[in-house]
């Protein structure tokens, strides 16, 4: 099996030592559970986290590169637990380029309800086209969350999915893309979540959705 | 097209990369969801973040000097998606020297709601004068947006607007102003929407209301 | 008037500032609103934040000597706008040797409410020796909060009292006694709003209340 | 009474400093209100937090070494008033190697409830294996918060309890896995209030917690 080139792998290194502390920055994570990974262009590798390793402690060094089963190809560190399931994203998603796991709490309460998060702001229209959607119950450790995602998101135009029980997976071409999808979910979920203490919500028309969506995935950002 | 001295707009640079940080550290944005403004004194010009830009990697060059249509003027980046809604409240309120933007989430989960953020605190009285009013709902790009802040703010004493199922517009006669009354706004939300959780509230009178806003003025503060 | 050595002066304005950086640690203030200040020993004179000033640029020298009725005896700066209540506790507790106020949000929320926030939990026992009591509305600017504040505590063992739809004063016989105040009543409203969004809560009876406190009070800490 | 190597004991300091900060990190502990201890390696003896004593100003010098019962053997400064029941934790849990105790805000609203936290999450399956129960209402500054501790983990699976009326007691192999257990039972009683304000919630199949306890006790983490 062929390895990309040791530069493209040393800036997907920098880059999620970057992105894992971004998941602290932005209140995702606690202690050490949540989990960047980015595909290996070119390669059915990717990049991911070990499993269980405090985020003071991350080193460029510390990430894993892992075939699509979650078998370790290169590192001394256990990856994730979560590796199989990333894996299986990437091996069914091929615009898929990073996906982010977390049990940020606002959007882990909407997964524990089993209940999706209702489209009632336009940041919400920009980033995920609609409701944030819930997938199934999985266990951890094998694929089967993986298989969960993959068959949710594709029913959404959402990047971000909440696991049943459990928290948020959320993809993106890159992997800042995905961690960008799963810092909004949690902004989203806080923010229904005490609009919706407030009373009574109504979701955006479907039009007014489909048409901000659309202007944010082309007009919006540095091109 | 004559452009203000270059020594105020490099103050004003200063001004914005700091009123920048200032979101994040008083918790009003996330990611890259909230921008800031500043009118170049004298001439029909503004300085306004770029879009989709990380707040770590602003620098005082990135901000992009527009005219009241939103068009870029100096600068190498894509102004913000909200430049045209900044510029057309500059164009209606000559008094307002600098704008603000944020999705902040007490604040925005009022926004969803389409309701009155209700004075009962005397910070609130200080610094809004009564409620914070709801502005319309409308679509992100053009200048609605901004016409729909200048038509809310036109009746109310308050510094800030809740623009519906969106997020927060806050206006000052400097960026800082405006800023000092988005943080404000979020922490009055935050606490009305504690207090309500704990069971009815009553509003403030009237009187009371007028006179600690007559005071707060014209006495708080250095001057 | 003889103003005390300026050792001791010195040394109550770098206490000052620690203990306004306090305020922004543990969350109980947003912008410049909040302020604390200390009795300047065996003279009718206390040491006050200046009025508005950004937390980040305060300085030792930034506080402003004041008489107890508001009065500015030294330093160039206005002083707070709630200066001549922190002046009438001075006058009227003569073992209060610090005074704090601030709106933080959950003990703001309680205010708002007008409600005193019962006694569930062994830390307010210790601390507060009972619920957090809530004192009268009063205008801002004169004396007429403080007065507000010794009338309540009059009849509680509590350093801290709820000014009704306003925020909190706390008291201790130093400055850092009164911010510990603050900030252990600022935890206990936080709780309290927690457990009753959970369900009914019960207060601790009166003899458990009664033992706590006399122990914290005497057996805590170091000596 | 023969001390444990120097050696050991340096090293114990060195992760108490470290992991009370890092109680503060994730927003368990205001002021001074949170200790955690370590057991000294085959000695009756534990190393302690002082009383009463500020975060910031703890050095590794500050713990005290104490026996069971809560008397110091060595250290000039006075051990937490919870010394005693840390003591007769170590003294029937001979498998346990540091104690935590705090009052963090949404597992002590739990608390002050008496309601055990359900297990909803595969996260609290994963660490707790269960609820996470209460135990007694007990006083402060004796053996008898101790012995409700160890008597209510003895039908449990749980690392963690929630002392009624009062805060998290939490125990592992280490002094690091207790706080891992603190910092999981915090997240875990903040994600269950929040999906418990969203609408009813139902707890994991029995079936399903034994599993994901079972391959998070054995396949998690660096081995």
């Amino acid at each position: 099996m062929t390895i990309a080139s040791s530069d493209v792998i040393a800036q997907l290194r920098r880059e999620l030592l970057i992105l894992h502390r971004k998941l602290v920055t932005w209140g995702l994570v606690v202690w050490t559970a949540g989990n960047v990974s980015a595909r290996i262009p070119g390669e059915p590798l990717m990049l991911i986290k070990p499993s269980g390793v405090d985020y003071d402690l991350l080193r460029e060094e510390s990430f894993v590169v892992c075939d699509f089963s979650g078998g370790r190809v290169e590192g001394s560190l256990t990856p994730s637990s979560d590796a199989r399931s990333h894996g299986y994203i990437y091996a069914h998603m091929p615009h898929v380029g990073g996906v982010v796991h977390t049990h940020s709490p606002y959007a882990t309460a909407w997964a524990a309800r089993g209940e999706p998060i209702p489209c009632i702001l336009t940041a919400m229209a920009d980033e995920f086209g609609g409701p944030i959607p819930v997938g199934p119950f999985a266990p951890i450790g094998d694929e089967r969350i993986g298989r969960g995602v993959v068959e949710t998101l594709r029913t959404s135009r959402s990047p971000a999915v909440l696991m049943k029980n459990h928290g948020v997976f959320a993809v993106g071409a890159t992997a800042e893309a995905a961690v960008k999808a799963a810092v909004m979910c949690e902004d989203a979920a806080r923010t229904v979540y005490l609009a919706r203490n407030l009373g009574e919500v109504e979701p955006l028309p479907a039009h007014d959705i489909d048409a901000l969506h659309r202007r944010y995935q082309t007009a919006y950002g540095q091109r």
